[in-house]
């Protein structure tokens, strides 16, 4: 299997992701396509020490790079000659059979969109993070790729969720909840009451009704419904809100010897905490309704981060899920091919 | 002054209202009229051996009760002999001077708008719980009144939170922000990039232009404008994300005979956070914009977060903050009396 990796994407572009590459190269069984300036990647090869699993890795060159402030619309335009414009269409003309970027989230699902294309029946591409809980984890599907949704797409966000929930994390039956304000089936504003009507009755769905952001830490359920405003605000919350209690909590270790002496005597089970609400556990997000396997990964994702998620990529390229997501969708209403 | 108090509003009423507000006659120097059931009033403030303090207060007797699951319109028809209803409407013919319930949010907010009725010019009331943050603590203006917004609102939802900081809470220039998927101006669904329009051009509002939901627990701005939808869930998912690690964290130091040590050494510093964290500490949410001031208290509230709302409700009824409200709104195009 060979997977197309953006190597100029994300923070801490190109070193860490060659650092991930090779890792992966050597240990997870894949070939890779590294996408940006060949020269650029060669030097930073041989500064990290690197340069022997590099050259098992092929170089999709392209001088370009699209950064995290350009607009989501350049990788169509000014920056289609970028490393993620140029991994987009060799994955979609089949060099590759997955691509995985941490960089611009927007500018990745409006290629995932318009480069590789969505599963024929799908309406919207959804950005879908997998997130630790405090049981376990979740994915919040759409976390913002759309602002503005119609009920039919949350629908289709809640089903594509659930296969990929089933078919690539392993979760059986998959428990998915429709982000709002109060659990009973009326409350919301009219895109959700309609939203709950179709996930209700779609068939084959573990439809568990509404859920309140507050039962969202909890792990009440594995697929987090919403349009991609809330999902957004929904994942920078959590995210954000985590990190300050953690950050909290990490200053009051620091105060004073004696507090050291107790954060020592602790020390192992704090950093299972760490580990457990670390978002980088499960890898990044896919982009969900793309044809072939697209996924974002965290954007400051260090080497071993990089290397978890090209396990994971490996694996759900493995799964097929876009295959059975495919089949799912079939006679769907909207084409591959729809412009919105 | 006097205060008008739901006497079984919440979780916890009659019992730990009344306690509250027995502490809150002795000590406070307020005036406290109770709406309930006399008997059952008297009943409990001797069983809670309160009776004298009690003699103190009024009683508004109404035989009936509304309840947590109850439709927020009952307030206005099938409950409209509830203790929610008689204070409501003894605080807009001018019986007391504020109304405070620890109930039902939604019909709380009905029963301001359509029988304590609104501020001349203000299209919905906002309800606004204050919060605590790692640096203090900060608003959600609308954190759930209104799940169907128009940019004008949202307006109105931040001039009303930047009065009432500044008047009451003692913020100077509140910096106000508006919860959007990301900071620059074009951001966001149409609702957003307009309401960014309009309070970015609102003399004398100290907007600070977009906030990201990962930067609301760090205090960055001191009002968080939001719709009702995005603000309710806003609200619940930092409780319940700040409760789950709160959770973990305790786990840890119950594990086992050693770190159960470590806690004891750190313990008061995680009082201290608890304390800081705790969202009893200011003492609930006003219903801004309604012509009296109407307060929720939070509907787990036991005695001393009684005794706190209290305090807060004094205060901030002797800041005048309607009247303010009053003069700023002065000249706004939607009536009173407004219906919609």
């Amino acid at each position: 299997m060979r997977i197309i990796i953006d190597g100029f994407g994300g923070d801490n572009a190109p070193g860490e992701i060659l650092l991930g590459c090779a890792q992966a190269v050597e240990e997870l069984g894949v070939d890779i396509t590294v996408a940006g300036d060949k020269d650029k990647l060669l030097a930073c090869a041989k500064e990290k020490g690197v340069e022997a699993a590099f050259h098992k890795m092929e170089v999709l060159h392209c001088p370009d790079v699209l950064a995290m402030e350009d607009e989501p619309g350049s990788v169509l335009k000014e920056k289609s000659e970028s490393s993620m414009a140029a991994g987009l269409r060799a994955v979609a003309q089949g060099q590759g059979e997955a691509f995985a970027s941490a960089g611009n989230s927007g500018a990745l699902t409006v290629g995932a969109t318009m480069i590789v294309k969505r599963i024929k029946g799908v309406k919207r591409v959804a950005f879908a993070p997998v997130l630790p809980s405090a049981q376990g984890f979740f994915m919040i599907s759409d976390a913002g790729a759309n602002v503005e949704c119609r009920p039919e797409m949350l629908l289709q966000f809640g089903l594509m969720g659930s296969i990929y929930m089933e078919q690539v994390m392993g979760v059986k039956s998959p428990r998915v909840g429709l982000v709002n304000v109060g659990t009973e089936s009326h409350k919301g504003d009219p895109l959700r009451q309609n939203a709950y009507g179709l996930l209700k009755d779609c068939p084959g769905l573990n439809f568990v009704g509404n859920i309140e952001p507050r039962d969202i830490p909890y792990g009440h359920c594995d697929v987090v419904v919403a349009d991609g405003f809330t999902g957004n605000t929904v994942l920078k919350l959590y995210e954000g809100t985590a990190l300050a209690i953690v950050g909290m909590v990490k200053d009051i270790f620091k105060k004073s010897a004696k507090n050291k002496l107790a954060a020592a005597m602790i020390y192992g089970d704090l950093q299972g905490l760490k580990k457990t609400m670390d978002y980088n556990t499960y890898g990044g997000a896919a982009i969900l309704g793309a044809a072939k396997p697209v996924f974002k990964m965290h954007g400051n994702a260090k080497a071993p981060a990089v290397k978890n998620a090209l396990r994971l990529v490996r694996d759900c390229t493995q799964s097929r899920y876009v295959d059975k997501m495919r089949d799912a969708l079939a006679g769907g209403s909207a084409g591959e091919n729809e412009q919105e």
